[in-house]
């Protein structure tokens, strides 16, 4: 048996001084408590070390950011070079400028760039820009769709007075009619529609926008409309180079990018079509590490490697390939599964009447095994993953699916 | 005479793709347009590059980040050490947990750390945590404060709604009376008192707090008082390891720490005091790098060597030394100048009915003589910065100080 005795040490110990014990979305208290991992030691390729030496194949890929595998050679070199001239500088360095680009090339719905840290950052300012834009100052956003710790949409609302959570209306994924219904009842007051490209929610099975409301979405968002905010942070590059949108059909306004972009490098971007450009220019935004040099080489990189090595199409391969085993050994088994959105953003959910209980067994068996699943959050698939990774992967949610069949 | 070309030609294309062309802060714009560097090649130590060749000695250090000098040896082997093992994984590293620790260990108003990534990020955190412990909405601020973008704070309202920026009040520094009177009207509603250590307003004379300003601040922020909220972003680290409220005295409940802990890193930090510790554990506070492991390690390194070197002393007295020189200068030429600020963070103006034309061509001619100034934004001195630096300074202050006076 797989222990944790110096994960839990240190979870005391970060408990001890850190508010909540962890970044929200780390937190070990969402994995499967007391039987999984808290701290990494070190990463390479698709896998890596906890603190206690255990090995894993991982599908979680830091939440997202990680996309052709931890210490990337081809990034780490690029980093390394622009190291030797410097990170952080009173200006941006000349790479600013190629990667933005880079981006405006590769992206169709992009002829602008602006660059920060955080999904946060680059989700706050669109909504702003779309404010600014349009002069008006409703939102209409998925329910319980994530957009990170903005006022307007943090999925908590502690510290979070009325008024800034004030002018944001929702609806459903997919529905077109409830979203007509805000319009209708909001006509000139709507400055964007906020969407994810798929619907990926914590703890729901995934959901994939139906080609009316792609349409829908495109129609409504024209004109005198309302601009449509794509919120790219999760999805993009894990399904299109050219962003989530080209993957969908959607023809959006504003894109937010992230996670993927820099293998791991803090690094996001905002991106717009020209008529938005002016106001985008207008809102406010900066901060001391927006220009930093180094995940702006490593984001040049990750897109050319991604490029060269036609990596998505090496994502698509492996998810169908661990999807396709995952659903054998649970139809096998007689085991009730959803599997749910694109194969490289993909989640799955034991049908249980007991909430996540089955989920938490077969993710803390996967643990023993050398796999790392999330039990609530979707998983990621990287172009680092190759075949043989998949099939040891598929021995260990075997052994899963046994354990969870034989507690049913 | 230095040319900056290849700066001009990069401006162009910046301004073709992204919106204003720059982050705010760093707009060559608000350098002095056509005669200043726009883009960086590399930086070492107290110097930087720009892409046209030209050298500076460089007070600006990225706009405070850079400590101990640009590529500092110590932090780029802490930062090499963590790379061999990663930087961005599902969980934190054990370096995490190490640095809190470093930080409660130092800093006397920090029971507990939350780290992020930008100075905004904690901003936005330190005030939801506030409202959160008091249950209170209102907050009252410095007239003309930059606490970074957040919606209720930012400089400019583009994109802003007014719902978002309600329940913010403002006072000016050291002004006690004016603060009572907020406190007087608005009893029982206000969650906290935002400040700087000190008045540190872009195009302003910096101004020291008052002994009767801290005193009150304290005095008015105990018991069922506000809770005192102090952004050591731009500060913190350059007056004293403890950060700057042990520099004033000041006694705050919250604290944001950004810029210089990582020398230039991206890491930012919210610490507070014990019993504030259960209300930040309510507020939702994530974001994908926030655990990032390379500017953890920077940042522990970065405080070793500022330890080790007793770096606070070192800029103190670099910071005479140009203080005192630039004075000498102005007062032999017969130019009317105002010095503000600590010796670490200083700001010159030089006093000219035309608002900062003198600025502009003292710092236009500094760059000639390769010294870079802001004409409007406090300057920063590093532990990178020496004896011969400063000497070297002087002369060419000396040159712009008497390009000043030939043109008077």
């Amino acid at each position: 048996m797989r222990d944790f005795a110096r994960s839990k040490a240190l979870y005391d110990r970060a408990k001890e001084l850190i508010p909540g014990g962890f970044p929200a979305h780390q937190s070990p208290d969402l994995l499967v408590k007391g039987e999984s991992p808290c701290f990494i030691e070190r990463a390479k390729g698709c896998r890596f070390w906890d603190v206690d030496g255990n090995e894993y194949i991982d599908y979680m890929c830091a939440y997202g950011p990680m996309i052709i595998g931890y210490n990337n050679a081809a990034v780490e070199k690029a980093v390394a070079e622009q190291k030797k001239k410097g990170d952080c500088f009173n200006l941006p360095s000349p790479l600013w400028v190629e990667l933005a680009e880079r981006m405006v090339e590769m992206i169709p719905a992009a002829d602008w760039v602006t660059f920060g840290k955080n999904g946060s950052d680059v989700c706050n300012h669109a909504i702003r820009v779309a404010r600014a834009y349009t002069g008006r100052k409703k939102l209409a956003m998925l329910n319980g769709a994530y957009h990170g710790i903005g006022s307007w949409c943090s999925p908590m609302e502690a510290g979070i007075t009325p008024e800034e959570r004030m002018n944001v209306l929702t609806f459903p994924f997919n529905d077109l009619d409830a979203l007509r219904e805000i319009i209708e009842s909001n006509r000139g007051d709507l400055a964007a529609i906020v969407v994810t490209p798929f619907k990926h929610e914590f703890l729901h099975d995934l959901e994939m926008p139906t080609k009316a409301f792609v349409r829908g979405l495109n129609e409504i968002c024209r004109g005198d409309g309302p601009l449509l905010v794509l919120d790219d942070v999760r999805a993009g590059f894990r399904l299109h180079m050219g962003g989530s949108a080209e993957y969908f059909g959607l023809k959006p306004h504003i894109t937010c990018f992230s996670k993927a972009m820099g293998n791991g490098y803090p690094i996001s971007a905002c991106v717009g079509l020209k008529e938005i450009k002016e106001a985008a220019s207008q809102v406010f935004f900066t901060g001391s590490f927006f220009s930093n040099s180094e995940p702006i080489a490593a984001s040049l990189a990750t897109i050319e490697e991604m490029v060269r090595t036609d990596a998505i199409s090496h994502i698509f391969r492996m998810g169908e390939m661990l999807k396709q085993g995952i659903l054998d050994q649970a139809r096998a088994l007689g085991i009730e599964i959803s599997y749910t959105g694109p194969v490289s953003i993909p989640f799955m959910i034991i049908q249980d009447k007991n909430g996540f209980e089955k989920n938490r067994l077969f993710c803390a068996r996967a643990y023993q095994e050398g796999v790392f699943f999330h039990p609530y959050h979707n998983w990621f698939v990287s172009a680092a993953h190759g075949e043989k990774d998949i099939e040891e992967t598929l021995k260990a949610t075997q052994k899963a699916f046994e354990a969870v069949k034989q507690a049913s």
